[in-house]
């Protein structure tokens, strides 16, 4: 059973916060496990690849290879039914479209003391894109992370994706073919984020490392994190619908589901201010985990994780919206639109009964990606920009430099810096 | 003496990767120490600073309070002599016009399929801006990590700042009063990173932490990302200039200097077509070191650190900045529009003579904390942006569910998530 709490309730400050700060995952100390991998393939190189990937992946890339060759990529695009294909084009087109608009404008303007200032944005030269291996395979996850990086014009793609037993999802291949990924390579944990960092004689370095994975891979991803740059360390994935009395038990429950069968340490939580509909909600899951495949795994979530909070009006949930900042916010309810504006914190809003979070994972043309874990406080959903970087402009004339240098000066003297000072002085003295 | 290289040379290329590969600072593993110290400030909160700051700072913050009083504010900004005041009012108004620029624009709009997509931008709710303390105090850099906070339209600013032996420069407390701090405490190194992470009884937790620090501070950050936002991980600072045998070489050695000055690991190089001003550019450097308040540090960078790369022309040049990705670009040419055009890879760019990059620090507008140790491929420098987080919209009634719905379902099919295929399909069997 889920908790259920009610904003009324006289414990409902201290049972909120226990709630906010309860781990859903256990944090594995991997640490040193990864410094040690890291360091074996700086020192080795593509050896240190073929060794690890025998020992956790059971495969022999000697034989195989760690490039996934260009005939294996187009084979695997042409063994996936054509309705598959079409989805997957349909999907990356509208992920195209409204990434397109997320690029960024260059300015430069003359101020009134006649300094010239901009900015200019450049893509990253080279990304690298880890994906999971294993039974799931999940060709959106590559098209969201490869799209906005193509969209933003970087000139260097490259996926790394283990391949357990030699095997990688054919999907996964063809959504690379399909994104416009520019080199594949079979390794995947933390070995795979080392290579991507430093490079090995097969593999080339990037400059930028996105995309989720393991214990072992976040680590790595931590402690490359400066030499490279990084995506936000994903946490596992969780939905709050808020909704009101009218909105449909059945809609909620299958959305809420949605959510719970990606993991065990999924969250799904709802918020309304209708307890006939919270608990038409509950026997709604009830019933439709009775024919889940991944039933096993959606009701531990539920049971584990769940929530529902009742409060007296959904003006009264924007607040717990806040500071559970949640990745994904539904909200059905008759004034939709106006509590979304009233968020502050969430990483995607899914607004109306219509609008169901599987269309963002999938085809809605927004990122999947999205902050989880609470770190939509402070972070935002995967763009173009994560593929971006923005170098700032400044440009004087000497009559500018008149203007602007003794206050310059004089804070670098009370800095004591004073070769800062005398940059800028000596240019009068002349 | 630095060391010189022209392309041209055989050796150009490994040598060249050497000078890129060189370390600049003594990496000191201080993880395991940080750990303990971030461990014990999130068991014992308050007394845990009081201690750590007993050890480290030689401080008793049961005597001195941990909070800055508003008091002790105001009578640090009364402290500054006027023409200070009037430097540091000069040079927030000028940051303030150019960031005000930066603040991103919201958006909504229906695409063809009838589907509502947009994105919302919203402040970080709570920032907290590390300060350092001791001898170099950089009320300059207090300015460049509020003023974009507040441009952001961040509703708590908290500064951290070290005491050791009681004291801190009244200018740095002075600039967070200018600059609409809202709270300071004074507590330093990775103590005060944790107590801003998980907060303590006086100083209640941020959800992001910027500012540059020492090893203690930089791995602090690194452990407590995930759980708040962090900046960038800082390293020492760099300046490349590009200069054609027409520049000045006073005004180039002066900026040189300026560079070196900050630290013995700071970096300052030339490259340019004209050996001839290569070797005035030395001699210029040797006649200022002589006069320079800060001449051991400054002479220790430029001779263990320092370069000189010759080319046959500046446009060959442009490959080799992009290589280093400098932190801070000067360009003295003829043509120093047209090169800065052709440059993907720098954190801020100066054109021409009459704009050193000590402008840049102080008062030119932009903003002087930006991407060091070659992270210019793949990061930006501190903006508006970085205190401001993006919630994706997504908005579909039922005739647009109906367009999208058979491809979200099929991808769902495909990727095995069952409950996300019913959780569109439910929709349309109504």
């Amino acid at each position: 059973m889920p908790i259920r709490l009610t904003l009324s309730q006289p414990d409902f400050p201290e049972r909120f916060i226990d709630f906010l700060g309860s781990k859903r995952e256990a944090s594995v100390d991997v640490q040193d496990k990864v410094s040690a991998i890291i360091a074996d393939v700086r020192a080795r190189g593509d050896r240190a690849l073929v060794d690890l990937s025998r020992t956790f992946d059971r495969v022999d890339l000697d034989a195989l290879g760690i490039k996934v060759s260009d005939a294996e990529l187009d084979a695997a695009l042409a063994s996936i039914p054509e309705e598959t294909r079409a989805a997957l084009d349909f999907a990356k087109a509208r992920i195209e479209a409204h990434h397109a608009r997320q690029k960024p404008t260059d300015e430069t303007y003359v101020d009134a003391a006649g300094v010239t200032l901009g900015h200019r944005w450049t893509s990253v030269d080279a990304v690298g894109l880890y994906v999971p291996g294993g039974t799931a395979a999940y060709p959106s996850s590559v098209l969201m992370n490869a799209v906005p990086a193509q969209v933003a014009g970087v000139p260097r793609i490259v996926m790394v994706v283990p391949a357990p037993d030699g095997v990688i999802a054919p999907l996964v291949l063809a959504a690379a073919r399909l994104a416009g990924v520019h080199e594949v390579y079979r390794v995947g944990g933390a070995q795979a984020v080392a290579a991507l960092a430093y490079g090995t004689e097969t593999i080339r370095p990037v400059d930028k490392i996105v995309g989720p994975g393991n214990a072992f891979v976040a680590a790595a991803k931590r402690q490359v994190f400066g030499k490279v740059g990084i995506d936000m360390v994903a946490g596992p994935s969780e939905v709050l619908i808020l909704a009101d009395g009218d909105a449909s038990a059945d809609f909620i429950a299958a959305d809420l589901l949605a959510q719970a069968e990606h993991d065990t340490a999924a969250q799904s939580i709802l918020i309304t201010n209708s307890p006939e509909l919270a608990d038409r909600v509950e026997q709604a899951v009830e019933g439709m985990l009775a024919t889940l495949p991944r039933a096993a795994i959606a009701s531990a979530s539920w049971r584990d994780h769940g929530a529902i909070f009742l409060v007296d009006s959904l003006a009264d949930a924007i607040p717990l919206v806040d500071r559970i900042a949640p990745e994904h916010l539904e909200i059905h309810a008759a004034d939709a639109d106006a509590l979304a504006a009233r968020v502050r914190h969430a990483g995607a809003i899914f607004i109306g009964a219509w609008t169901p979070e599987a269309i963002g994972d999938y085809v809605g043309g927004t990122n999947h990606v999205l902050p989880t874990a609470r770190s939509a406080r402070f972070s935002s959903g995967l763009g173009v920009l994560d593929f971006m970087k923005r170098t700032s402009i400044l440009k004087l004339d000497a009559d500018a430099l008149e203007k602007l240098g003794p206050a310059a000066v004089r804070l670098a003297a009370v800095e004591r810096l004073d070769a800062h000072g005398r940059s800028v002085s000596i240019r009068s003295n002349r």
